[in-house]
């Protein structure tokens, strides 16, 4: 065993899914991003998105055995499956999105299903329609049983703290429906040197601290004070923007106005992953975000991420009872599983 | 005195300036963002730009004597001066920007003289037109010498590591030129919520981060092995992008193959200031950018400032050597002081 140490019950709660086949488009008029796959290399297929290969994915996309393999060999109990962030389709008529994600859900819960308690989902919702977001939240977790949904770190450039997504973060609030933010589209692009991949390696944390700092500035906490809200990427830039925006609020007589709470209160009623593949900074995540808001995230099955989770918390040598809320009891919180899951 | 413990060297490298008056434009069309200054309370002036009250600024701006009796009080013993960054001007016309920047220039070069031996400066180069800025960069370090130049983190939405903008970075090197990096008109305006004072407390930060991160993913330090870059902030959110950068180099080839040494090597080559307003994230920084890389900087004299450098760092509870080497012995080679100043 490569985890003879750690307990039997980490949770991932940040990885994604794409369906090994998407279905045909039901409608009058195909939208030029509606996702199809091509055969790749071994055990690997090709996402085409709009007539060009998005990414080559491999078959832990969609292959729960195989999931389920690689899960137990990170030392982790149980995985929270989200779609591949570019599918939540945002960018399409809503009603067309709601036929691709509807299609995302359902095969989302078959790997639930063949999961054995080890798999748990986060669903896909078209909140470029708020109506239709809220029906098909309703869907994910009263019909399937998924424990909330992801979203991307801005609604075709609307902040996640944008007050007018306020509908339907009370629907979550009201169902109990965890809400996990992920980069997506994001801003900074223009000022990146250097090749494509670095849209993911820099400008995807920007998006999500500046998504985390617009939950904080917009007050939905405070509006929402049972909503559970997790952040990708460790917060993304949050944790460089949190002491200036902190001394930005005992500066500015309009800032302190305008947030009914301080800035780092809030930044710890908010939720995080550990991606961030470094020791020294996940121990600043704790300092600064508090023990009991972080939770393991990968981003299995793609080839940027991290391979050993188990391994980066215990290298950050924190002390058991932190461990343990980083491996797997702030996430049973987040999720609202029952007392004794996963895998108990 | 408040800082009996502390040596009386402590050199701050984050100051501006704004002129007490601006000179009449002299030329056939007056540029919209020409600024003057308006009569405001008690010790403080309104900077006019394109109409509207851009800032009102204290006489800290411009009044030697005032600035000299303040850096007493933080117990600093030298500061380093460059201009409000948004008299940067790149988006004038180089001509205007020219005549503009050279006022500036010449109104910090009599402040220079007015501190005897407390104040050292940082000019302004027009960076819209390459061979007018060296020309200006060759009269700041020539003429009046400056220790360098303070530039925007973005030339017109260009990002500093841009390899257009090497014939500049060439002459700071040849002339010996430390170069200050300070957030302007930032990227992620579209992401914030809340009132207009975010720009500088969250996008700014951002700005920055990306502004680093470019000089890194463009191999700037590579190509200039001997200039000297500081950039504001502590960096911005370089700090929490680095990590993600070094795994990203690890697994995207195409980044592996374009970087010519690892991000967090090239991180350890740059400067950047102190100005985090957290004794922890300060200690994070010294972590990740080593305790030769980091230098007293306070905004001063505007009132989103740190007013107490000296102490942020006592809090920090380094050990002597590295304090030492934050509050002055990492300024003195960045500014390339002569042994034994200032005010020794």
């Amino acid at each position: 065993m490569k985890h003879p140490a750690a307990c039997p019950c980490g949770i991932d709660v940040h990885a994604h899914v794409v369906p090994e086949n998407f279905p045909s488009y039901i409608g009058d008029r195909l939208p030029a991003e509606w996702p199809s796959m091509a055969p790749a290399h071994a055990c690997h297929r090709h996402v085409i998105i709009a007539g060009k290969v998005y990414r080559t994915v491999s078959d832990g996309c969609w292959n729960t055995a195989r999931r389920l393999d690689d899960l137990a060999a990170m030392g982790l109990a149980m995985q929270v499956i989200s779609p591949m962030p570019e599918l939540l389709s945002y960018w399409m008529a809503a009603a067309d999105a709601q036929q691709l994600l509807r299609y995302t859900n359902d095969c989302m819960a078959s790997m639930v299903n063949e999961g054995g308690g080890h798999i748990a989902a986060l669903g896909a919702v078209p909140l470029q329609d708020l109506d239709l977001a809220i029906a098909e939240l309703e869907y994910v977790v009263k019909t399937l049983g998924f424990a909330g949904v992801e979203i991307g770190s801005n609604i075709n450039g609307v902040p996640v703290g944008a007050p007018q997504l306020d509908p339907f973060f009370e629907a979550c609030e009201g169902l109990g429906a965890a809400v996990f933010v992920h980069a997506l589209r994001p801003a900074g692009m223009e000022r990146l040197v250097g090749p494509a991949s670095l849209q993911q390696v820099l400008a995807y944390p920007g998006d999500v601290g500046l998504a985390a700092a617009s939950v904080i500035t917009g007050n939905l906490m405070s509006r929402r004070p049972r909503l559970r809200i997790a952040f990708s990427h460790g917060g993304g830039t949050l944790a460089s923007l949190l002491p200036r925006l902190q001394q930005g609020w005992d500066v500015f007589p309009e800032l302190r106005q305008s947030l009914g709470a301080s800035p780092v209160e809030q930044a710890r009623q908010l939720f995080y992953d550990t991606l961030v593949f470094d020791a020294r900074t996940l121990r600043h995540l704790v300092d600064q975000f508090g023990a009991g808001q972080l939770m393991v995230g990968t981003d299995y099955p793609f080839n940027f991420r991290d391979r050993m989770p188990v391994e980066r918390i215990e290298a950050a040598g924190f002390y058991a009872p932190t461990a343990q809320a980083l491996l797997h009891r702030n996430a049973a919180r987040f999720l609202h599983l029952p007392a004794g899951a996963p895998a108990a």
